[in-house]
């Protein structure tokens, strides 16, 4: 049964862009670490998001991605110097989308505004945007956490995004590959599609999804 | 240089409590996956904890305790069943005491008024405090966020120490093995003693602890 919804909002990494390339570059700078250096840097980024939040330390996304690179490269013994330091951080302005996005947000962009909702600075966001040309097909725009000075899953980030399009929240459909920001957005009251890309078991966070597809090409027949 | 304090406040679980005997417990249970389940749930313990508190959709301790002890079991493709699942959780209401823990406290409490400031729900905390029988060294209360209904690092559950004890913020010592609880701690205006037990970079939060040590008796020489 499709979902009668006003407009589309999309988490940016992960969701529409693959970090995987990150990992890639690590290993290719520091053979043997790679995997272990990304792992740690994505782990320790996403806490300082949580964690400056609840501390009302709101700092923004690429001082929290440089902080969070730093600690990964000690906790393994790894000197960060430019112009790795450099390349590794620049490598989130130029992310691949994943195979099926472009298609997907064609299609999408046709029957609906759409907007990304991110926790990336505004500055990050509009440069991986214009990598991938698709501005166009952010009708309702490029929308970041900066304006709120806080990190999803605070309700007051899935506001800005409502504020924003206009539409009333039980009307907009929320798309994101992180369980727990799709939890974030369903217990604001959006209506939640969850892209379990990685067949991840679902966040015990108290809010289901109202649906679990794999990638974003089958949400084309699930919205109306 | 000794640092003026009027009481001295402590985290439970990794700072007087060992929790590594869930991972001892868990490889018994699941041979060969034991670290790996153990790992996945402490992680996604924490998150669960600075999600709940940003989505304000606190649930106490021990059912956040469950609910990702479930999720790291299916992540693994373990089936949790009873026995295992109470055996497990009641895991946490009998861990040990660190090695130099019991003649800490006995210096520290005959120094200052102690208390214990942890995200355990009263009953599990209760429960291994008088497992370890040293209630009678904690003169300033075990405190849980329980009363705040958040979670740290939110400032909210450290004011319940200050309150509690009734002494000025930069008058108390608050001790923590976790890097983020010390900044949080750290943040709200402690005096913070971070236990590096594990040897970790200090955490890039935008504070720095008053004083880096290794273990508890290393406290005793710190507080006049």
């Amino acid at each position: 049964m499709p979902h009668e919804i006003s407009a589309l909002v999309f988490d940016a990494y992960g969701t529409l862009f693959d970090v995987h390339s990150v990992s890639k570059l690590a290993e290719s700078l520091y053979p043997g670490k790679g995997s272990a250096l990304s792992a740690a840097w994505r782990g320790k980024q996403l806490e300082y998001t949580w964690q400056r939040s609840l501390m009302r330390r709101y700092e923004d996304f690429s001082r929290v991605t440089l902080s969070s690179l730093e600690w990964a490269c000690e906790s393994l013994g790894i000197e960060l110097e430019d112009p790795s330091r450099r390349v590794l951080l620049d490598e989130y302005r130029r992310l691949a989308m994943f195979p099926e996005v472009p298609e997907a947000l064609e299609r999408l962009s046709a029957m609906k505004p759409l907007a990304i909702l991110s926790n990336g600075h505004p500055d990050m966001l509009n440069a991986v945007v214009d990598f991938n040309h698709v501005r166009e097909r952010f009708r309702g725009g490029v929308i970041s956490v900066h304006a709120a000075k806080v990190f999803k899953p605070d309700p007051a980030v899935y506001r800005l995004a409502e504020e924003q399009l206009g539409v009333p929240r039980t009307l907009l459909g929320f798309v994101s590959s992180n369980g727990w920001d799709a939890a974030g957005a369903k217990s604001f009251g959006f209506r939640v599609f969850w892209v379990n890309r990685a067949g991840m078991p679902v966040e015990r966070l108290g809010v289901r999804p109202d649906e679990t597809i794999r990638n974003l090409g089958e949400l084309v027949d699930l919205v109306k």
